[in-house]
């Protein structure tokens, strides 16, 4: 599953291209990967019946690829199919003075590509590799790693990232220099942040089992 | 656009029926209500030239229906279009023994319906009320409200709540009673909370601009 690296700069097309709100488009492969590696869960679109269908799976990724938990979509995927993998982060509410410049500041990815289901079983341990990690670093050395009956009870999906789509907006309301900022309300930001708190153990654990520290040091670190 | 109550009951339908980890599936109208209450950033698929297209965007309510922001996917909407609307909430990691039982704490609603452009103008004022109360509540109140032509450059979609499907997951690891448990690993939940900030100012504001009440009290409360 080697290729060349892919481009730098997003491919243009016509489901990638910005048409409203350019200034919040971005091309940048970087701001991708950010947006990728800020979260672990994103919502998957496929079509069934002609209709669209959204669930919340869990993903990895490399330099070329998303690997995506199918479970939750495997009964509409059964050969190559469309789809749509959308990751969003909410960074705050955008307050204005008016109600129609309200908004919200965040950043999105938006990928656009085919699922396909991973058969090869190195392929599969790999990609399930680079999901928990993602999600929960450090657990792929310390859990017991998934055995041949696991490995094929599992539905894993590959999809590229070439063709991605990314908006992101940050910053203040936008009409602050308009005719609305005489009224002499306040506007601004109301910032939301997502952390990691205090781990909570099984209860059937055994008493005293030790957190990890690759655990424990994620409590109270942010998220997003 | 009154109609009769929702049966309380989230019906059954060849979308909803929950196949997989039933025990995850709830039937309860209120667990919907509480899960579209907890947040107000929805992802909303659509089916555009017969791929998927998920995009994110905000959402209001009222008892019968959502209403959505629907400039993000106005030029896919011509007329009555089949839509999918997913609001997701990870409230934790679950860290489990083995690999293969590591999941994600969540709750989930997934909307299937028919997205109506709203044209009526009474309707969709009090729409953008539902909706900007729902993400701000006092802006309505407090900001200018929507004037004749921004009201016509708002696209507002509302779709029906009646066949919607709603999946939780809480709690612990599934291998604390298993063969794995006997490994002697660290298992449970690190838990993943969302929480307002302290309102950030609009530079262009008159110095002294005080906060108000509306917004400074959401500051360090919880989301999600």
């Amino acid at each position: 599953m080697t290729s060349q690296p892919l481009p730098r700069a997003l491919p243009v097309t016509d489901r990638t291209r910005h048409r409203r709100l350019r200034e919040q488009g971005s091309v940048e492969r970087a701001d991708l990967e950010a947006i990728l590696d800020a979260g672990f869960v994103c919502h998957l679109g496929v079509v069934v019946d002609g209709r669209p269908v959204v669930l919340p799976t869990v993903y990895g990724r490399d330099e070329h690829r998303l690997y995506l938990h199918g479970s939750v979509a495997s009964r509409s995927l059964a050969a190559d199919t469309a789809v749509c993998v959308t990751v969003t982060h909410v960074d705050g509410l955008v307050l204005a003075r008016s109600v129609f410049e309200h908004g919200v500041n965040y950043r999105s990815a938006v990928i656009h590509g085919t699922a396909r289901k991973v058969t090869d079983p190195d392929e599969k341990l790999e990609g399930l590799r680079l999901l928990t990690e993602h999600s929960a670093p450090g657990q792929w050395s310390y859990a017991r790693r998934p055995d041949r009956r696991e490995l094929a009870a599992t539905t894993l999906l590959a999809v590229s990232l070439y063709e991605a789509s990314v908006k992101i907006r940050t910053g203040a309301p936008d009409d602050g220099d308009g005719p609305d900022a005489e009224r002499g309300l306040w506007a601004g930001v109301l910032p939301l942040t997502q952390a990691w708190g205090v781990p909570v153990p099984d209860p059937a654990l055994r008493p005293g089992t030790a957190v990890p520290e690759h655990i424990a040091r994620r409590a109270g670190t942010r998220q997003g």
